[in-house]
């Protein structure tokens, strides 16, 4: 029975959660555009979209599971406050949120932060916890501060609801690429991947770096697995996949690993030829593609999301130089 | 006699002739997306709309002007071929449009031309004469193989032809940013900036380089006049204004001017606050706009033409680092 339950159980996320999760973001996310690269068409031999998340606020398309996420609070939970972990777009994306909701913030970051990240989090208005020395400790950190406070965790990848306003990504590629019937998405720990999944009826490839594979490890195994993700993609680098993910992508998703120099190649195509500022992360699904990692046998048109674009100068400045 | 009827001149460019343009080129350059950015809007109080004309097909607005220039030639023009002078956007642009149109195009280009721009004006399958050893030089090259030829010259920025394909950018930041009664625009040699000002009846800012002014110089001089332009933003370092633009501009735009550093520091906000991958002269209008030189008194919101994104990688890397 249990296995029969198993098989048989709702996904923790459909189609229609996406729908609700849109309808309840609207008009506090940008609909970031869905350009098209000539170059690469010619390249692939397909049309090819780019879905520019790194124009979404904050940087990446982070903000749209936060938002839905803390739309779902009590007024009791709101006046407790929230917190989370993240040393990078998650971070931003829920101070960001929470000033909007008017609900205090409290973030779980680690010693060797980056300044950067560590000022735009606070310049959104949360409160940062620098406690931890690493991120290991910064999870023990939050589980601690969980239990203390009384905040509402606000996961940055495997909580239904912000797999939920993830997944709006997926539908307005839908809408904006409908020919598109590859999805190729950059994946850290599944909260992107498994919203657009669960979004769309369309061929989905996750695309993670070989040295930061969480998901692709967590779908050979059938359960998360503990990695240590050491990508110059950072915004991919998820010490494990979510279960929700997981379940969610276990038989839906094609798995596709890129080497860090892949990225880097995709990152100098995304700025020099695509225009996009984007973060290595965020040009992982290009990198794919460049790669020719991507089997496009058959497919009509090809939509990857460029998911993020927080970088620090200097670490654009290097891999611009580094050719 | 010649008073009065200078003064009663119908202008080289109007609305009616930038609004035929627009259906002369349609579908064959990109309607590029009008983003907003929250942080500018902070900065400076007002709405701030950014024109993403880095996102146009060959990466500048370039091609705009190049193909409604290109659909008036007779079919004996087109076959005499076209010759353009340009190291630069304007290369590329008509090197792209003749190959769309199946017209010859030979352009004109100097020793030390980037090898980058020379590859990619080749790539689109143009002749590239590098007789000349400088930008004068390249002038009366041009002349010698204007006479020899017969071809048909396609002039980067004072044809009314293209003036009004360039005029299309102003109509569409008009649509889709119609609260914007102030639209800044970096200026080269006067063409983008005059079919603007012919599209649409708002406050028109040029903004230039300190060190590459010709419009400035011009509309001081009341015609153009020859300077010796230096700017990192190269795609704005014309050695002269166009007669048609001082006619058009005069008294119907605001000049400003930015500093090297200025056009640095815009060059790192597009970057790095709206992820954009611009080139220098693309981050011209921002510059003034961070800089403060663009007085908004009383404006209800700002647009602002990002025109160009073609830029070597090693000098982004170094603009990148360099703060």
């Amino acid at each position: 029975m249990d296995g029969l339950r198993s098989v048989m159980a709702a996904p923790p996320v459909t189609r229609r959660d996406v729908l609700a999760a849109r309808k309840t973001i609207a008009g506090r996310v940008h609909r970031t555009p869905t350009l098209t690269s000539a170059l690469l068409e010619r390249q692939l031999g397909v049309p090819v979209y780019l879905k520019a998340e790194l124009f979404q606020r904050t940087g990446s398309f982070k903000p749209r599971g936060v938002l839905n996420k803390l739309a779902s609070l009590s007024a009791e939970e709101k006046a407790r406050g929230v917190i989370g972990i993240s040393a990078g777009n998650h971070a931003q994306a829920l101070a960001y949120g929470a000033a909007l909701a008017g609900v205090d913030a409290l973030i779980v970051m680690w010693q060797g932060a980056s300044e950067q990240k560590l000022e735009a989090t606070r310049n959104y208005g949360a409160t940062v916890d620098l406690q931890a020395s690493d991120s290991g400790g910064a999870f023990e950190r939050l589980h601690e501060l969980l239990a203390e406070t009384g905040r509402t965790l606000v996961h940055p990848f495997d909580d239904p609801l912000v797999i939920a306003g993830q997944g709006t990504v997926g539908l307005e590629v839908a809408e904006d690429a409908p020919e598109a019937d590859v999805l190729v998405v950059p994946v850290g720990g599944g909260g992107l991947i498994s919203g657009v999944v669960s979004a769309v009826d369309r061929r989905v490839v996750a695309v993670e770096p070989e040295t930061s594979a969480a998901l692709h490890e967590a779908l050979a195994a059938g359960k998360p697995v503990d990695v240590s993700p050491e990508s110059i993609a950072d915004g991919l680098n998820a010490p494990f996949a979510g279960e929700n993910a997981v379940a969610i992508c276990q038989g839906r998703v094609e798995s596709v690993l890129v080497s860090e120099g892949e990225i880097e190649a995709g990152f100098r195509f995304l700025y020099g030829r695509a225009k996009l500022a984007c973060e290595p992360a965020g040009a992982a699904g290009v990198a794919a593609l460049l790669a020719g990692k991507v089997p496009l046998k058959g497919a009509k048109a090809v939509a990857v999301v460029v998911s993020g674009g927080n970088v620090a100068a200097e670490t654009a400045a290097a891999i611009l130089a580094g050719r």
